[in-house]
């Protein structure tokens, strides 16, 4: 059905992504190239070492390395079947002192037991041994099929050639290498002013299946050259990802392997980023709009996606009913199959929002369509059916939903529901 | 794409109910035909208004008649955003003295504010003025479009000649006038002995769309001709929805209009069943009978359906984490795309089984597959793939996930998620 399969071609995102860029008022920062070696004292590699059958062409192991000393934070999936080289990488995080990150692409290494564990272990043993790092100095992710064995012989010994493929040049086929069923890379940049010193932040992902918010079934290794304290570090990634790949859906699937890594060391030469400095709120903004860039392309990349919707819920009775009734929007089957469809059926969205846990007045609801009223009161509103379908045959479109409850507010990113999601889904 | 679209051929599906039905040791019932008017002194009754615009062959109101006095029990939908009959109906059934239910298919009479009321009463004190009756003596109910007003004219003119069709042969009608996107009528009937007599209870029910446990978009009308207290009516209905309607997911949307309802007038002569008689339990058996044909029924019927899956999770930790980890397969999109393709892939099961609210521990988790092991303490089994795909083409097969943690036990009937299902639903 290629008919039905209106991928958001290149120009339309990067034009969309430069829109949100100027709502945000962003000018402090100016969009670079580079990803994740924008930074400087980055460098990162890849190659194929077989996990992918395809062909050589496809690689699928990474290697992203600070050339200094540097801080880290990171946050993981929350889902209680952990893969194995999140288990590793939580342990290898708490070090303090760590300089890189091995990733492969093909096997989540998830379900894969006591060996799945030596597996993860092996593959930053490997790696520190090539960099002449500690083992914990590496983290470690894996992403792809779930319960099989590594093939670790051959993975040993592409690790052991990795290094000589790093590079300041590297980050787009690093970003290459962690695709699954990614049809794009994803990498960002942006570069800004920060006590004096000019400051970057680049960041590189993968989505496409499994994503869900809090913690998509996602990779995402961020790198910035200012200088941070580890544990404000810590507090910006936990912000930044909350307002981005933890208000991302696609099918409602979380997975196993969720990762976002940040490593800053400092290259820049600023003073510490503290919370209670001046350059911390500069920081914060800069490194949201790098997760949110990254966030968005995952939705825009999600299997089969031919939509991209924003799931505004206003003044609900609080920040937990706001988040709960976005979801429940977001995730409905029949609210995603209409979108997909271009029907503007708010019947469903109404029906989604009843069965939301939260407080809920019916005969307060307003729902509109990019500012178009669909519901006024719980009711039809008087806008011709003509009219809403119009917005909901746009590719982009907003549904704010206005409880008239509360002041808590809510966004989620999400997509429409195809038949190439299905199709792309029903395995070989 | 019709070379995907298995339907469950009504033979196959009589084959598996009585395999079901054998199962069950549900000897003592003796199937019958006639649905809601197997019970005597019940009439049923139908014809087109004209809300269902194809033509007059496509019945859209339908009514059910207790010829005698008789008590009602019923349960409704527990979404917040209610249809207005509903709410009438919610409020007609507390008069203890209900006698009929009339109910119109095509138009939901959701999301329709004062006039939705208004209608829905007018529906009420139509039928009670053409039957004789007391307005509270009859319940309403509506499926189909939401936010649409009803064509109020038609209705109230076709209400009037309604009476004239009633029949005991009318069941069938009825199921059929109640259709929405169903393919197939819905109705069972079973006869058994209760205190020396001959008891029925027969029932009709609709479904096909925002079908999702704790009631689903779905009507449900049983009648039965034994004598049974108010109380212990509404208890033995509210046990049987809990293991049949509530059990049953499609896509997890539930609706603004569920609405399960019992009459019985006790035309069968049996002293009154009470929880403390012997009667009882087969009652409750019996009820239990129909109302999970009828549930089956629904999700054979459901929209793009081409597997119908039992998801049975085992040695829960809690009766809430065994249906909370059932419903996380049963409603992952994931996991359902891959039955659709008859794909083994017990991955996605794991990763669902890891993102349900419960108490879980990876490495004790065993999956099959009919009986066929896939998951062992966590991991694949020995079991090929091929063996495994072997079962997971099945048009019918159950999933066994035992958690090891407890001795709670739960059952989901659902289905997979198909192409032809998003087809179905992506509007006009």
């Amino acid at each position: 059905m290629p008919e039905y399969h209106v991928r958001l071609a290149g120009n339309d995102r990067a034009a969309a992504l430069k829109a949100v860029a100027r709502k945000k008022k962003t000018a402090a920062f100016r969009e670079i190239t580079g990803g994740v070696t924008a930074s400087e004292g980055f460098v990162a590699g890849s190659l194929w070492c077989g996990i992918k059958a395809e062909n050589a062409e496809k690689h699928d192991l990474a290697l992203i390395l600070s050339t200094e000393p540097c801080v880290a934070a990171a946050t993981f999936t929350t889902n209680k079947v952990t893969a194995a080289p999140v288990e590793i990488s939580q342990q290898h995080i708490t070090s303090g002192d760590v300089r890189a990150i091995i990733a492969n692409s093909g096997n989540a290494n998830a379900c894969t037991g006591a060996r799945g564990l030596r597996d993860a272990i092996a593959m930053t043993t490997a790696t520190a041994k090539a960099l002449g790092l500690e083992r914990r100095q590496v983290l470690v992710c894996s992403t792809g099929r779930i319960g099989v064995d590594l093939p670790m012989t051959k993975i040993a010994k592409s690790i052991a050639r990795l290094p000589a493929t790093l590079s300041r040049e590297g980050s787009l086929a690093a970003a290459r290498a962690i695709m699954t069923s990614d049809t794009f890379p994803k990498e960002t940049a942006l570069e800004f002013p920060l006590d004096g010193k000019r400051v970057r932040i680049g960041g590189i992902a993968k989505g496409a299946g499994m994503i869900d918010p809090t913690m998509a079934t996602m990779l995402c290794f961020v790198t910035t050259d200012a200088a941070i304290t580890p544990r404000d570090l810590e507090r910006a990634l936990s912000a930044a990802v909350e307002q981005s790949f933890n208000r991302i859906t696609i099918d409602g699937d979380m997975s196993t392997n969720d990762t976002a890594i940040i490593l800053a060391n400092g290259a820049a030469g600023n003073r510490p980023v503290r919370r209670t400095t001046e350059g911390w709120e500069v920081f914060q903004r800069a490194l949201n709009e790098v997760t949110l860039r990254l966030a968005h392309m995952i939705v825009e990349d999600g299997e089969g996606v031919t939509k991209f919707v924003n799931v505004h819920v206003k003044n609900a009775a609080s920040p937990a009913d706001a988040r709960a009734a976005a979801n429940a929007v977001a995730k409905s089957c029949l609210v995603k199959c209409a979108w997909f469809g271009g029907d503007p059926n708010w019947g469903r969205i109404m029906d989604a929002l009843g069965y939301a846990p939260i407080a809920l007045r019916q005969d307060r609801i307003d729902i509109a369509y990019d500012g178009v009223s669909a519901v006024r009161q719980g009711q039809a509103s008087r806008t011709s059916f003509a009219r809403l379908q119009e917005v909901a045959a746009r590719a982009r479109f907003t549904i704010t939903i206005d409880l008239h409850l509360g002041d808590a507010d809510y966004m989620v990113y999400t997509t429409d529901l195809s038949m190439r999601y299905v199709e792309l889904n029903m395995g070989e």
